[in-house]
């Protein structure tokens, strides 16, 4: 989760220069000439796109050109491999669009930033919308401007067709920010070791297959959990803060050029039913990148509207809405300030023929022959552990979905809003199958406030979900049927590196004495998180800890922070703020005095604007379980995530094959 | 890497209490009576191993028992599950064993070592030496004390037979302290990225299997290198600092109980051939582990008469010593005050008909059907960063082997070792083929001292050994009959976060201004790695950067650290010293001041009597290449890695096969 940009830092941010700074002109367009999609970029056939050239001409700073006036009578051509170029016109049988300009600004480097000498760019462009390539292959296409002066190619790669469906259902679990590291820990904390030897495992230590996945974005090492869940949605990587679309230099945020979602590619070709279940609000990136094609992952009202009625902008596939769609985020259906063009999304969603949900009492009565919809609050959910270990948090909220300001007590679970999404999606899918996204989100936001307790409850609460999943799908006799894939947008870097003895830490007078509280290789010890305390009993069952605030913790942190305090203990009043705002200044962080009072301080490595923890470049891991598992072993990158689901659902065609919902 | 510690610190840090502190009486023996191995162990069917009771009374502290005075009648008994128990004599048809006594203390937590107050315990116990269990299924040990009043059972499982060898050779690769997020940031730095594609690949990202195996040691969450290599050969985990035993309480450091090893048990039953090499000194634990049964790590000396003679001490498996062994650590082969005995070693090797190489040109010479011994400095190789990219810092070394004070500079890598290794195994394995380890250990060591570049120059020196090895097992013809495993023996919290403008961070005046040089998410950018600059040129060729200093660099880090101060920059002066003690005391570590002088500072988060950042929890990649590959994939503990491997060379008979070297 970012913190909010102005427009322009947010232009600032997204672009790319010449040779990979903190800022670039445009991320995919190292040239004067731009390609989108980009060099590099790899098609499901008959997948539709959309195919966007820019002529960029640099007015002042160190690339000026042509005195900033770009050409507007540059050409562009295709060329399947082997073959003649042609025109796209010709290629597609489209019509020539129309041109287009404007100009932006960006800095070229934090000298410049600080010195507010912005760079300006004049901008010439034309976009070819709704195209698709059918045969596998490779494909050149050539943009020349200024006469020939300046020449930009694209290799892309048409992958191999994948026309049989080989899974009825796909479910795909998604832990915002999960890494290796993050699952070691949580299996510390919840199952008990004998003398090395675990006497019960998670869920995920049971998955047959394991894969890692690479999580970078197009143009930036680290990315982001929008163009991230597209990737994995789209096969197409894109820029930070981007959806469904690859990030062009225009104004407009939803005029970038778009890749078919899997969701629309399934809709189209199967016919099939589809569903988003997350602990996050509804519009965040995670769920909302299913159906979302815009450059700013922050325009929440417009993206709910796209994911009831499609895209409304442009000619474009319709994935019909979802069947099943469960998460908080009131905001965007209450009317108001929030939702789009201030309308009531309940009264949308009730009038498109869905059930609506605001608790989990009625979730669990809801028909599941109808579409369902089930908002339980106001933002992200409650986290695992104030809805289960320390509850009397939950009633100090003012969150409550309908509006007014009391507190939202009856939450479903990620494992309740999983389980009636699967029941819903089975019966409304019937032979045609499901695919179902289910995120644990609070994995990555509790992680990014140092809130490495509330992170590990949340996905424990995800392998507890993935555990009744396949209860659930055996009972029905889906289990053979189902390919089940758990894995991670992205990483943050949390590692545990030994206990810490909190009694001790509380009773040294200085930071330095403190730290001598913290126990490393054999002093780490074993975990007290698994010992019954007489007393102390939270009612939440073999998978989770016995005891949330033992004598010893695991001592634990990564290496990008702000400044912060730390104890290891577990914070019972609610999710931590580690870093505040000093005096007047809004974006000048500092260790926040209230939180961890007896701990130590850790000052931090990213800049002092940032009041959070951020992501981190690792690889994550891949689980896999079901029909095609095999696949999904190795090393790759994450859009091959993409392409490995959408081979085994049989979504690669040679023709513009349409069962579903189209426009 | 540990720092050293005083014979009282060893057993304080290496002794469990009842419910998982800081410091433990015996990690393995919750309750007063002790079995050695204790409950929920592994074994294969036929590896020989002792067995050790003991009897505890404490005489002071909270677990004070009957004055102190441990009850010397105890009894023992064994019963195959659904069998009748038998006397340890009858079952295994051997003599009794005498009674030994001793005493030992340690302190039960942080306020008593402050306190200095010791807790003192008594001990009676009998250990019984070089017994086997042949047959498969759960057997159940127990020790009866007090006439019935402290009755402590074990339940160990026998694991299937695997009599069948299905691969000729095994190597076996570790990477010291490597995890997937390390090897993420070593692709980075290494491979050309175009719009979010790799243009070539890691070998490790082309290993068809991963799996993830948990380093967790027997008695602590955080392991270091003996133990967990332990686990890696001989399939049972151990106490930190301990090798090829289980730690018992008594004074000796070489008669704890043992447990055969896998280049043990593969002489014993196949006579194949076996070697090791490593950037570490021989005597390190990772190479040492193999041929080690010993409580303590630190005993170079006799580690490495162990290594040529086997265990001498007690009637043991001799696994006739190593055919290939390549490394640093002529301290332990120079005669004097650091080798066994003050015995000259390179003199036993030769007489014991080794070549004897102290360069890498002798080396290249030696004869590949002899037995090969090769050490080529004193302590640890100098890093491939200073072998290859700053060979300047080579020069000012005093570490000559031959142990006159010149510089080593003629230095082979690890590719080279591992490749001569292969000739000599190949050539004298003959069909009953080899056993190969070979470890890049400065990953670790780098990581310790916070030296990212040099840590991550070891993992890329490790991923190109293991590509050259997987081409000459090619030319070979051996590439189909060798399983090739690579993985790591424990995690270190490394992750990379962003980038960091080294100079607009030179150019800020205080600490939080630097700070703002770091970008996360978008402005991380590209990888400045694998961009040629004209005029430099390293002659490392395609599997390594460039540019090891560009003005972006990444900015990494881990949660465990000493303080330091961070610029993220390439130290081109020679590995770095993160933390120094300050004034006269010894074990007080502050931020060194000649380190980074233009960065920021970070304080540290572990105790501050440690000056390098520390091991963490996180599971490690396995990647498995060959035959049985298939069975490495999924989740899994790191002594099923030895499982799987001895699976696959047939080691677990239901008899007591013998055909090469035994005593």
């Amino acid at each position: 989760m970012l913190s909010k940009l102005s427009t322009l830092a947010i232009l600032a941010g997204a672009f790319s220069a010449v040779s990979a700074q903190t800022f670039q002109r445009l991320g995919t367009c190292p040239d004067l000439g731009c390609i989108l999609p980009p060099d590099q970029q790899d098609f499901l056939p008959g997948q539709q796109f959309d195919i966007r050239f820019e002529v960029h001409a640099p007015k002042n700073g160190s690339e000026t050109y042509n005195s900033g006036v770009p050409d507007e009578k540059f050409t562009v051509t295709i060329a399947k491999e082997g073959g003649a170029a042609k025109s796209l016109t010709s290629f597609f049988n489209t019509a020539e669009p129309a041109l287009e300009k404007w100009t932006f600004s960006w800095y070229e480097d934090l000298f410049a930033q600080d010195a507010k000498n912005a760079s300006v760019v004049n901008v010439a462009s034309k976009i070819y919308r709704r195209v698709a390539l059918y045969e596998p292959g490779n494909y050149v296409v050539t943009l020349s401007a200024y006469n020939g002066a300046k020449v930009t190619k694209a290799t892309w790669t048409v992958r191999p067709l994948a026309a049989a469906k080989k899974a009825k259902n796909v479910i795909l679990f998604i832990g915002d920010g999960m890494t290796t590291n993050m699952i070691t820990a949580a299996r510390l904390l919840s199952h008990k070791m004998v003398n090395g030897k675990y006497q019960s495992l998670l869920q995920l230590d049971k998955f047959p297959v394991i894969g890692h996945q690479m999580s970078h974005s197009i143009d930036s090492f680290i990315t982001d959990s929008a163009n991230s869940a597209s990737a994995l949605y789209s096969g197409h990587k894109s820029t930070v803060n981007a959806m469904g679309v690859y990030a062009d230099s225009s104004p407009d945020l939803f005029d970038d050029p778009k890749v078919e979602t899997i969701v629309e590619l399934l809709k189209r070709i199967w016919g099939s039913a589809w569903g988003a279940v997350s602990t996050a609000f509804l519009a965040d990136a995670t769920p909302i990148a299913l159906t979302a094609h815009t450059r700013s992952r922050y325009a929440y009202g417009p993206l709910i509207d796209q994911a009831l009625h499609g895209v409304t902008n442009y000619s474009w596939t319709n994935h019909g809405g979802p069947d099943a769609y469960f998460g908080g985020g009131a905001e965007q259906f209450l009317p108001g300030a929030t939702s789009y063009q201030g309308k009531d999304y309940y009264a949308a969603f009730a009038k498109a023929g869905y059930t609506v949900s605001l608790n989990k009492t009625s979730l669990a009565q809801a028909s599941n022959s109808s579409r369902a919809l089930g908002v339980f609050c106001k933002s992200n959910l409650p986290v695992w552990l104030d809805r289960n270990v320390f509850p009397e948090n939950l009633k100090s909220n003012t969150n409550d979905p309908a509006g007014n300001k009391s507190a939202a007590t009856d939450l479903p679970g990620l494992k309740e809003m999983t389980l009636k999404a699967i029941d819903v999606l089975h019966q409304r899918g019937g032979d045609k199958g499901f695919f179902l996204m289910s995120e644990a989100a609070s994995i990555d936001k509790q992680m990014h406030v140092l809130d490495y307790d509330r992170a590990l409850g949340d996905l424990l609460e995800l392998d507890d979900a993935v555990q009744a999943t396949i209860a659930k799908l055996k009972a029905l006799g889906e289990l053979e049927n189902t390919l089940i894939i758990v894995t991670a947008d992205h990483g943050h870097g949390f590692d545990v590196f030994g206990n810490a003895d909190t009694k001790y830490m509380a009773a040294q007078a200085t930071d330095r004495k403190k730290r001598a509280a913290v126990g490393t290789y054999a002093n780490s010890g074993l975990s007290e998180y698994t010992i019954e305390v007489p007393g102390v009993s939270y009612g939440t069952g073999a998978n989770f800890p016995m005891n949330w605030d033992p004598r010893y913790v695991i001592a634990a942190g990564m290496g990008a922070n702000p400044d912060h305090r730390e104890n290891y203990r577990v914070k019972k009043d609610g999710p931590r703020t580690p870093a505040t705002a000093s005096g007047g200044a809004s974006d000048d962080y500092y260790v926040n005095p209230a939180d961890n009072r007896d701990g130590f301080v850790v000052n931090g490595t990213i800049p002092t604007s940032e009041s959070q923890g951020v992501h981190s470049l690792t690889d994550v891991p891949v689980y896999a379980l079901g029909p095609c598992q095999g696949e999904f072993g190795g090393t790759y990158s994450n859009i091959d995530v993409f392409y490995k689901i959408a081979e085994c659902l049989g979504l690669g065609h040679g023709t513009n094959k349409t069962v579903g919902c189209s426009k």
